[in-house]
């Protein structure tokens, strides 16, 4: 394909997510946009790990961040001991992203075997990028699968931020002559949908509207959407799926209304089965009481917040992978 | 029962709603609650119906503001001519709100029916005291029924503010022992459940927890809620139900995970069968893009703003209304 940058919004091009300029990690705050496109400077793997804490960049960027982030202790002249602290410091930042503490573990182990010789920063570094590119075929291969779940006319809706499979999908979907609308969602309390999807789709002049977490009952019982897509934070091999809080709801009346919905999975989660609640992260919950940081309800109020949907198989229709769509 | 006021919260009591003061109506804003507790004056019918229009007030409130608004008009001399005029201009306020046109309607036909002479102004306030008299007997009704759905112990899902009913059924389910919490969605875009709702369980001192509206299928799945309540904006024989925006969704979800979902109808809609798509009201994409007045997105996107769902019959277990629960 052509330069995955070329086709993909702002905030998901690799330069824009984390980038090492002058003998610092670059993070893309994900936190100001759209308002902003800034970054957040930080010197090594304590600075990223605090910025994955604070929600500085989310989803797959705590990834890119996470890898880089290793890349520059390297270059700074880490040990292999000390590198390895800096991944579990890193790993344990956001303790619900499997994906970021599995690939460091893997560089980890893969510089271990390198061993502690001259050329550890450009074994790290190679590995790095080799390992991001890998990342950008599998998204590539789950654009091309999803592209076909896109429905030829009508409306997609969509939870949060779904990234690079959804974005390529919708890309490569245009590039098939498909006519859709995509609903997303704003994602409350953080607003992901707000902040980061619809802008990205506005950005790539898909036809968009934005919508309250509430109103996908709307869209989908008035027949405007025709098709459900997510990410998903986990998928098990027998189809249970985690993700946003919100996505069982839309799931629910996907069921009820017949329409199919299509979970995104770079990789299935090696334990195949059911997800338990108590997998589920719950945050503060002022965060729930705040609306773009201006409360939204009387100080005394109290409030809960789960992170995640835990959606059971039956209301999952498929889940897109890089190596076909397990149904 | 005991005077209603002293078992409701601040917003529902009626000298908080609307009262005539000093030759001016007092509006209760619901638009600053919880952070002000403060009134807007009018003059008349105008002023009133556009308080009405501007969501100054809203769910139950437009109702006791329009009738105290021709109440005013008729202290202030106008003809019966006139507070036909007034009626039909608090009416088109918010097309649709179909009790306040039929009470206004109602209150006219007195009003002519009893002839333009003196002593005009005190029919108009003794049909209307009448009138909410009447309505206050009918929501303890609903409340004394509404009670005995609340569960014995476990959580209660409500949508939006659902107001008199609701916090009726509440307060005779604790005089019964009853041992539960309340999950209020904050009901995106304009908080109600934030603003109005928890603070209002925060009053009464009710255990609650206020969550983002998609967490509704957190709340249903994980076994917290054992039952959804809410008003209805319009309800039918047949058992349609239209209410706020995303109201579908949690009885979609209520239906998946076998729990209750009951309805408040202060009156059943004399149409008696399913509510056309047609009917529901698209107020502002704006307001989709703000939230406590700050914007959420970037300016270019595009957003929709479906004000309620229309919920089929098999999702509905019952509509509370003042004379049974209709099932």
């Amino acid at each position: 394909m052509e330069d995955i940058s070329s086709v993909l919004p702002w905030p998901l091009r690799h330069e824009n997510i984390a980038r090492i300029e002058g003998g610092k990690l670059l993070i893309g705050r994900r936190d100001r946009l759209p308002f902003e496109r800034s970054f957040l400077e930080v010197g090594g793997a304590e600075g990223a790990a605090k910025a994955i804490k604070d929600m500085v960049t989310q989803g797959g960027g705590p990834l890119e961040a996470g890898l880089r982030a290793i890349v520059l202790e390297a270059m700074k002249g880490a040990t292999l001991p000390e590198l390895r602290k800096a991944a579990d410091l890193l790993s344990a930042a956001r303790p619900t992203n499997r994906t970021l503490a599995l690939e460091l573990d893997r560089l980890l182990g893969d510089l271990e075997g390198f061993g502690g010789k001259d050329g550890l920063a450009e074994k790290a570094e190679s590995l790095v990028v080799d390992r991001l590119s890998d990342y950008d075929r599998r998204y590539e291969s789950m654009g091309r699968l999803g592209s076909d779940l896109v429905p030829d006319s009508g409306g997609v809706l969509t939870t949060c931020f779904a990234e690079h499979s959804f974005f390529l999908s919708l890309h490569f979907a245009r590039g098939a002559g498909k006519d859709f609308t995509v609903y997303a969602m704003e994602t409350r309390p953080w607003f992901q949908g707000a902040r980061l999807t619809a802008p990205g789709l506005l950005e790539m002049g898909y036809p968009h509207r934005l919508i309250c977490d509430n109103a996908a009952g709307y869209v989908i019982s008035a027949g405007r959407a025709k098709a459900y897509m997510t990410a998903a934070d986990r998928a098990t091999g027998l189809k249970w799926v985690c993700n946003k809080t919100g996505t069982l709801s839309c799931a629910c009346l996907c069921k009820a209304f017949g329409i199919p919905y299509w979970a995104f999975s770079v990789g299935l989660d090696p334990h195949d089965g059911e997800i338990p609640f108590s997998d589920i992260e719950e945050r503060f919950p002022r965060e729930v009481k705040l609306s773009m940081g201006h409360p939204t309800t009387e100080e005394g109020v109290d409030a809960l917040y789960p992170c995640f949907d835990i959606v059971p198989p039956e209301y999952v229709t498929g889940i897109v992978t890089p190596e076909g769509v397990l149904r």
